[in-house]
């Protein structure tokens, strides 16, 4: 293993995130309201992390100048899991130093250093899981970092890594390839960094969009950026309390839907509509397979839904109406099998069947290529194929019919390491689960809350059922379980494998 | 489709059905007490069932005697299908005439057939889930049936069939593959006949040690036979309402205990192990796998357990002493892996980690050519290899590692077939919890028991949690559950594959 090379990027990664942690800090000192004590606390708070970062990665990269340039596979993957793991501490330092520099002899969730890494490590995995009860008296600068950390995981920390800084070369490539979710990881162009540059502009694009939109709907700007980069990075953080059910109106609604919707979809796709190819993108199988899946979901969980009261998350019951359970059963839907976590409505209240639902679309989740987690929806449809194909063996063995995926068959090395891959994240599930319900043992937690703990965390979504309901939060947890599900956090987001490695002895032992 | 041999080989099946129904009839009259008007009713039951299959039997066998004596693979297929569909109807005629005949005004659970198909459905699948709340006040003669209907379908009624009756040639080659469980279908001997019948010999020497065993620690005569049959099968019907709970022997529990594990191992390991083959056998990956899992399973579950408060399925509190927990958290956790689903205690009650524990069991099952169900050890430990290896190949690409079993390397087509098998049992048994779910809404039933019922009768094991628990029955789900329930422990039973393919439309169009 060539730490020299590892130590050099990893360096140069946290020397990038502590320049965005500066802006934040800057944006702070020039915007919001000064007279206010809390605000200067996490203008300090902005500005220490950013200083101790800049030491960290300057003491990590100078010294290593004279690295090889050449990442190899180990080193791609060990910069990969060390971005993630290390920078999330980063990413937490400004919520734990501003609250030990508030003099508030209240405790805050903040005060453990446990929970800002919780939060952290939700934000970059864009799970949108939080520990805070009370998110809307928090300085504004702390929640804009808390959203900012969301849009830069979306695509990825080590993307954009790639995107803005000297060509690695093939190291490049294999950071992308390890980073970017879902089974196909051929860039959008031959030359990686190209690709990197594209798909940001894309999601910057995106980004001015939705927030014009949201601000037009009635938003304010502070809120329509925070909540335009949670929904593009479907990470799910809210600036209020109440997430979205607090602004009660259709229109935030259906702009918020319309985006999710969005950002599930394969970012390429939208490359090759900017080019013109839009046949092949009203071809593409996973497209029609995930907006097929959503629209279904949507409908059982608006049947189901139909007739019953709903309790919007500002606490106000309404009766049953078509229009109500229509608006809020696909806003949630949505929610969840993009792996967003927004909520209007406590859907933890529901219907069983409407909550089974939901549970499914959880692990189903985004499109490969996309910023959200899940297994993926061409993974579930690779895997239905395969299973189909091995029955018919049983009757037909004789008749060999390739798997395919649109014009593609699929290779026996792919079919292996899709099946492998679901059965990954189900045995992390139940694996999971079964940690919660063992370090929560003294709380004697109920199955549904372990359960939907467990695949919320896994599959980056958020809120779930039971105690982790779309009005609680994670708060509540002992700190062995926030450490479970942080590790939950990073696996799902780095599709298992970069994080995964790291506990076989024969990865660190080369080759 | 040559409907003609199906239908000739289907005939002689009901024909030796209904000798066995027969045999049951004439222990029944010579036998137990002829002054109970019950049990003359019962005997009446038992042999209009035994003369309708002998007339259905006969009219299918002998119209159809000039068919081709060559059982392709589809054939095969609809015959096991068949077998175990239709038998199953044949198999609860005698529930249903003898609910019909005694002039009992009161209702029955037999009253309905679909009960009495479910009944003799769970029998034959040696899953042992019962709609019954009254057993102990059945007719001896039914009880008896009841548990043949266990140590029939234990070693497969196809076996059997294939067993006494003239060659098939490679017909019953196909026939014994696609019913005996596990991925290898390799018989221990080259001719399949001898196969089947070395496999009943082995069975039948089991049983009449068992039965020894149970009557020497104290169990009466027809007790020890039927819950003998119930072991050996891994079945799991009881003739007490309190299962094995209500007899308070701790020799019952243990001698119970050895044979249930003992059903629960490889078949073909007898055979080895009498033709003095010690070593291999001590050799054997699978066994060993299944061993360290009993074990530790067990031990996981007694932990758990110890200092609680223990109540037996006789309705007693227990303190919750080092003995009791190891007696009661052993027994249950064997009873569940092997997918027996005897009970002692009422597990429904038990901490959180113990139930997790024990559904992780119920998953898991017995050895492949056992009697017993789940999803079979050696396709768990192929699964976690392939992972391993799949993790492996991310920063080893160029390692080829083939992945062994034992001293045979794993094909990449039984790799894919194994993770394939796995992923379309979590499949169908979410599909299973969600039609319960569905089919049972007017009643609101809770997560629990819709994903323990389905595990526990896709997984052919009996009891599960919730309103299903070890002191529940199945009688109060709809009729529509039931049927659900019914195909559920078919295609456990059969391992997918016999069911599944009469879904495709493929499968009847022909080549």
């Amino acid at each position: 293993m060539n730490f020299r090379e590892v130590f050099h990027n990893f360096g140069l990664l946290l020397v990038v995130l502590s320049l965005i942690l500066g802006i934040t800090a800057a944006w702070s000192a020039l915007g919001v309201g000064q007279g206010d004590p809390a605000e200067k606390q996490a203008l300090l708070a902005l500005l220490l992390s950013a200083g101790a970062g800049l030491t960290a990665g300057g003491l990590l990269y100078l010294p290593t100048r004279s690295a090889t340039r050449v990442l190899g596979r180990r080193e791609a993957l060990l910069l990969v899991a060390l971005g993630w793991l290390v920078s999330a501490a980063l990413g937490a330092l400004p919520f734990y130093l501003w609250a030990h520099l508030d003099g508030d002899p209240r405790p805050h969730p903040f005060d453990a250093f446990v929970n800002c890494y919780f939060e952290a490590m939700s934000g970059f995995t864009t799970t949108g899981a939080t520990v805070l009860s009370k998110i809307a008296s928090m300085p504004r600068s702390l929640l804009l970092w808390r959203a900012l950390t969301h849009w830069l995981g979306g695509l990825g920390i080590v993307v954009l890594f790639v995107a803005v800084l000297p060509s690695l070369g093939v190291g490049g490539k294999r950071l992308f390839r390890m980073e970017a979710p879902g089974p196909e990881k051929e860039g959008v162009r031959p030359h990686i960094r190209e690709t990197a540059r594209i798909l940001w502009l894309i999601y910057l694009g995106l980004t001015i969009t939705q927030a014009v939109a949201l601000r037009l709907a009635g938003m304010g700007w502070f809120d329509a950026v925070c909540h335009t980069f949670a929904t593009l990075a479907t990470g799910g953080f809210s600036t209020s309390d109440t997430s979205i059910g607090g602004y009660d109106s259709v229109a935030i609604d259906i702009i918020i839907i319309v985006f999710m919707v969005a950002a599930g979809v394969n970012f390429g796709l939208y490359y090759q509509l900017i080019r013109g190819r839009v046949r092949q993108v009203l071809q593409d199988g996973e497209l029609r397979g995930y907006l097929t899946i959503l629209l279904l979901g949507s409908l059982f969980v608006v049947v189901f839904l139909h007739g019953h009261t709903l309790q919007t998350t500002d606490g106000r019951l309404h009766d049953g109406s078509p229009a109500r359970a229509a608006l809020h059963g696909t806003f949630q839907a949505v929610s969840v099998q993009t792996t967003t976590g927004f909520c209007t409505a406590d859907f933890n209240q529901w219907p069983l069947l409407a909550r089974g639902v939901m549970i499914l679309l959880m692990f189903i989740g985004a499109s490969a290529g996309s910023t959200g987690g899940g297994i993926k929806v061409i993974r579930i449809l690779i895997c239905l194929k395969v299973l189909a194909s091995e029955i018919e063996r049983v009757f037909r063995p004789n008749v060999v019919r390739p798997v395919k995926f649109g014009a593609h068959p699929v290779d026996a090395d792919l079919k292996l390491a899709t099946l492998a891959y679901v059965l990954g994240i189900l045995v992390l599930f139940l694996l999971g689960a079964g940690l919660l319900l063992a370090l929560e043992a003294p709380q004697d937690i109920d199955f549904a809350t372990a359960i939907s703990a467990s695949v919320a965390t896994l599959c980056n979504i958020g809120p779930g059922l039971g105690m982790v309901g779309a009005v609680e939060n994670y708060g509540w947890f002992t700190a062995g379980s926030k450490i479970v599900m942080c590790l939950l956090m990073a696996l799902g987001r780095l599709e298992i494998f970069a994080i995964a490695v790291l506990f076989f002895p024969r990865f660190w032992r080369g080759d």
